[in-house]
């Protein structure tokens, strides 16, 4: 469960709004030990009423292949996949808060936080954080070959799976930089 | 906001449970004109008290890059999402459900349902399949370089985008197969 978190870069916050309908919106996301926090700003409307203690999903996907059978009733998709349940509380905490965003920033590019200038206060506390706890989770996945009935093998289909990978494809610089070390690993390391 | 729609495999689900709170959950789509084709199998259990009209939305994210900024508060991600909000209708008729189907494997990869079974009755009748209506939907997006404060201009950090693609890494068959031509296509087609 903790690979699939520390894995991708965005999840999606559900909630549900003052008429009991839900609201599903993306935002970036870093589990420190058992705790996921959330960069609850896109949400922070929903969330004013109730900052503390709303219940609250959080669930993050990782499509890996398409899965392609032979029959179309098998088609699917691999994927990993965590939801998280939990009663969402702000964090206000500005040592937590300041934790909870050099986290954040790591979670993005390892060794970031040496290249960057660190919050002040009043960016933390202009920057909605949530604490979830990950007690209440479950991990789904899927894997492996497509699934064909029996009577469908021998059909004359391509069958398989088209492995999905996300790749880093340029290091844009927004001005005259060098890559720095940690960015030049970053861009080459292995990804899923 | 169509095409948005058109480029992601998998999207997320929200809806209300029977106590109020959120549950988001992954599973595959398509659109079709202004109806969203939703497979709500992995739903199923929470949709069966209410299987029409039920409060939904489905949100479809995609991250296109790791915005770096000289500050750490300014630090995000280009993205663009796509929020649908409707009351979620089961499809029953099994000739829209076919559309909707055959709709859905042609989305993971153009050509496919020339090469595979099509469904029967039987499948088309074990398959959940919800139809929103796009009207009441919203996009969003970030895009370009990170804006930091005028006062971090200076500062001697690396500052750009990383930016990320999906890839169709390979295409391993379930058996001995020739990569026939409309895979091959969607193999080496531009990916975003």
């Amino acid at each position: 469960m903790y690979a699939i978190l520390d894995e991708a870069f965005v999840c999606h916050l559900g909630i549900t709004d003052d008429a009991g309908r839900p609201v599903v919106l993306p935002t970036t996301f870093v589990r420190v030990e058992n705790t996921l926090y959330v960069h609850g700003s896109p949400a922070s409307r929903l969330l004013r009423r109730t900052k503390s203690g709303i219940d609250i999903c959080v669930t993050v996907t990782i499509v890996d292949a398409l899965v392609l059978a032979r029959s179309a009733f098998h088609h699917s998709v691999n994927y990993r996949s965590v939801a998280v349940f939990a009663k969402a509380h702000e964090v206000t905490d500005l040592a937590e808060k300041r934790i909870a965003l050099h986290a954040l920033v790591e979670h993005l590019v390892p060794g970031r936080t040496t290249d960057c200038r660190p919050p002040t206060d009043q960016e933390l506390k202009s920057t909605t954080v949530l604490a979830l706890d990950l007690t209440e989770a479950s991990a789904k996945a899927r894997t492996g070959p497509p699934i064909d009935d029996d009577d469908d093998l021998l059909l004359d289909h391509w069958a398989g799976v088209v492995a999905l990978c996300e790749t880093r494809a340029a290091a844009e610089p927004d001005g005259d930089y060098v890559l720095p070390s940690y960015l030049a690993a970053f861009m080459s390391a292995p990804t899923a």
